[in-house]
């Protein structure tokens, strides 16, 4: 089987290795003279490998500069994003072949970013940030998370893993997903439908949802408008789910608390971004999730996984909903 | 019996009140009626106070400023604060009262404290803010917390707590106290004699020990310089176990990863300090343990337990030994 590896060019950490393809096949019990592997970087060597490949592994960036795809004998495309939302709306990929991301594998890191997060938040370190550059002592005394009120938006891979490391500090959580449907790690569970009737007893809202068309600017100057006075908003999801004047606008007037954003609508934020000078607001270059030292061999797995699905004729776990978005 | 509550003058987010006074002594079921309460926050008023008081509640600075002290009928002093180094050597209090301090209540909040500032080091977010402030976008990407090794000074309430709380991320936790009596929240416990051995192989050193002659300084150039390339150092014990400029000097080279300091030699830190302005360094004013919303109630619940045990002829719980230092 052929199989290519397009890495991309600005993120040579998580480029991958002919080592780590030959160490996952071992790990998967499949011998290395059963796949031909191509590995590239430039555009060149996408167009080529996809005349031939069977199976594509790659980030979505490189893909989604290359559509529409012609690849003839692609089976499979397995994204290593957790999210193909870069891809939509799909309909220039080759409508036989698998998309599958690379869903599930952030949740541990997710969750240490997450924990961080609002801890920083609940003892107002973007205020103590903020004074250290003046030369400022301004103690402000805050209570502990235990009781504290907590809403996650999305409970995938992310999301339940936040609310479990909340549980473990004694917040009360609240999960809100499309559903409704119970998860284990939150004290109740509502649909999306009700989000403005839990945004007004919420004192740290996390958002760890994909983007998708229902969720792209969900959180409006109406919506964040709802949260009390001092709440507190973290994003590790896509920067998109916020309308970002909005979230500006009301950490500058002080409504807002404070906010620590991992995902932005333009990667790399922009120099000239309000984000940067903002009050009360922290910016991370969007490092929530990934652990270089597990992320390749993990992602190299779930590829095998998803191609003997495939061989037993089944759906993939993380096959790509192209109506859904996710 | 006569009680004197006395307040500091520069904290009155923590001044006591008649009623947190009553409703402890309703928790205690002790009887209104069998005291005499007063209530003060200038150096006359502990002067006066003192003159009948059989027992005061008080943090050190105030006591600290009136020694030595006149007070016949004092039978015990109750220090709101964790530490009474401030009151060392003791030698001008009177012999004859208990003093005792209010050591364990701040396990929890320090736990989250030190759970954040381990979590901010081990994602590099001191570098991530220090580029925010030249609006540079400049992703590192670090590994989760799961066996990287922590080592804790001091296993107290403090100390016990971050142990508890690392061991939950899964963290390879070493203990260092006095004794190397073991404690269950680490996987090992060694005595402070073997601590230039530990140092070597420390990725997060978190200080939550006491301030004695023994341990003032303890952590010097020498020291701090056996901590591996890219270290982290937490300080919620006092500032004056680390030799402050050592600490500079080692974040300046870049020998040292990062630092988050709450507490310090001079507090508060003087304008003109370089550890401001240090990179990699993130200052708090001295608020990693304390939780206003519950501090006056379980001080004050301390308080009738140590006076019980006065009247049964016991030892209170958290009597200072004056020898000693804590």
């Amino acid at each position: 089987m052929r199989v290519h590896i397009q890495n991309a060019l600005d993120n040579p950490l998580f480029a991958m290795t002919a080592v780590q393809w030959q160490e996952a096949a071992d790990r998967a019990g499949e011998s290395h003279s059963a796949y031909a592997l191509s590995i590239g970087e430039t555009e060149q060597d996408l167009t080529a490998a996809l005349a031939e490949a069977e199976a594509l592994i790659t980030p979505p960036a490189p893909l989604a500069a290359s559509l529409p795809l012609v690849a003839p004998a692609l089976r499979l495309i397995f994204c290593t994003t957790a999210g193909a939302d870069a891809l939509a709306p799909f309909d220039r990929l080759p409508p036989t072949a698998a998309l599958v991301c690379n869903r599930g594998i952030h949740g541990e890191k997710a969750g240490e970013y997450a924990t961080m997060a609002i801890l920083m938040l609940a003892m107002r370190l973007p205020a103590f940030i903020s004074a250290q550059s003046r030369s400022l002592w301004e103690p402000r005394y805050t209570p502990t998370l235990a009781g504290r009120r907590l809403a996650v938006l999305g409970l995938g891979t992310l999301g339940g893993a936040i609310a479990a490391r909340a549980r473990s500090f004694e917040m009360s959580v609240t999960g809100i997903n499309l559903s409704g449907s119970d998860h284990p790690a939150c004290h109740r569970t509502l649909p999306a439908s009700e989000l403005d009737s839990v945004l007004p007893e919420t004192e740290f809202l996390l958002l760890a949802c994909p983007l998708t068309p229902l969720t792209r600017g969900i959180l409006d100057y109406r919506r964040l408008s709802l949260l009390p006075p001092g709440a507190g908003v973290v994003n590790i999801g896509r920067g998109a789910l916020i309308v970002e004047d909005a979230l500006t606008d009301l950490l500058f007037s002080g409504h807002l608390g404070g906010a620590i954003l991992d995902v932005f609508g333009m990667e790399p934020l922009p120099p000239v971004h309000r984000f940067w000078r903002t009050p009360n607001l922290i910016v991370t270059p969007h490092i929530s999730a990934d652990d270089p030292t597990t992320y390749n061999p993990r992602t190299l797995d779930r590829f095998f996984t998803a191609l003997a699905a495939l061989r037993r004729g089944e759906t993939p776990l993380n096959t790509v909903d192209r109506a859904r978005g996710y």
